[in-house]
Formats: C-alpha cells, structure tokens, sequence
C-alpha cells in the first residue's frame, strides 16, 4: 500500500485537477470557456488549478487570435499525459487492491 | 465528465486520505502506530487526517486498554465503507474514460 500512495501525485489530487487533465487527456485542446462548461466551474476556481498544474508543466498554454480576439487554449504537455497516466495507473492498483 | 468530477468525493481528495481509508478497508482496526508504518506516514500527518475523516464519520475510533496501556484503533463506518466504494466507483469510469 505504501508504494502505490507514493506513486499517486500530489499535483492531481484534486477531483478538479483530476477533470482538468481527463478532459484535456481526449482534446487536442481546450479554452477556458469550453474547460468551464465541459466541468461546471467557477472561473476562479478553474483559473486557479489551471495555473497550478501550467507551473508544473503538465499542461501548456496556447495564445492565438480569432479574427481580432485573443484566444487561450490549454492542453497538455507531453510529461502532463506520462504524469497523468503513471497516476491512474496507480488509482487502478489502488482500486484493485480493494477487490 | 461533470457527473464523474462531481461524483468524486471531496474528503478522499489526498493521498493520505485514500491509503488510510484503502487500509481501513481491508483491516478490522488498525491502531495508530500500525496506520503510520502501513503509510509511511508522519505522526502529524496522520493525525490531522484521522481527525478530518472522523469528524466526518467516514472511520471510527476505538478506546481499550491493553494491560495497562491505553490503546487506540481506527476502523472504517458503515457510512465511510460506502463513500469509499462510491468514491473508488467514480475513479474507475473516470479511468475508463481515458481508455
């Protein structure tokens, strides 16, 4: 038990975090809108978590125009998806462990 | 997603929370020593989330003696045996979301 903890990641254990990289995990990427509806949050809650996991390079920010309006899109990075799936991968022998 | 992020239980959101509460699970009782070396945990750590789970009666305390010694063991509540379920239930659509 010890070691699957361990190997669960702290940067994904909010069940918002969580959210945030399962969505952008199946999109190539996402705005901050489409990110608020797809998980009905907060706009401050979202922003928060979503700066969180950016420092921690799990996920990348992408700034474009849309005519003459800018456009934020997130997705995640390369290390974000191996992160990620080493976490589930751990959540699964969590979950195993239990039956 | 939304139904699966919001199915995710809050109290179970750290590490710490979903190994007490998996060893829990699997154990009649622990008491505190058997909890820390099991986790790997601080003598700090653990206490701050026992009382957090216990006061939100997802796990239960037991006070007895042993010989002289008083001893204190953890279990899992009826009511914490089945969020846990329910939690580990949303972790997996959510991992087999990513599938």
């Amino acid at each position: 038990m010890k070691a699957i903890i361990h190997a669960l990641n702290k940067a994904f254990e909010s069940r918002v975090r969580l959210g945030i990289m399962s969505v952008l995990a199946v999109n190539d990427a996402l705005d901050f809108n489409s990110l608020k509806e797809y998980l009905e949050l907060t706009d401050g809650n979202l922003a928060s978590h979503l700066k969180a996991l950016e420092k921690e390079e799990l996920i990348g920010i992408n700034k474009t125009f849309i005519g003459r309006k800018p456009n934020t899109s997130y997705f995640i990075t390369k290390a974000g998806r191996k992160a990620f799936e080493e976490h589930l991968a751990a959540l699964e022998s969590l979950i195993r462990s239990q039956k």
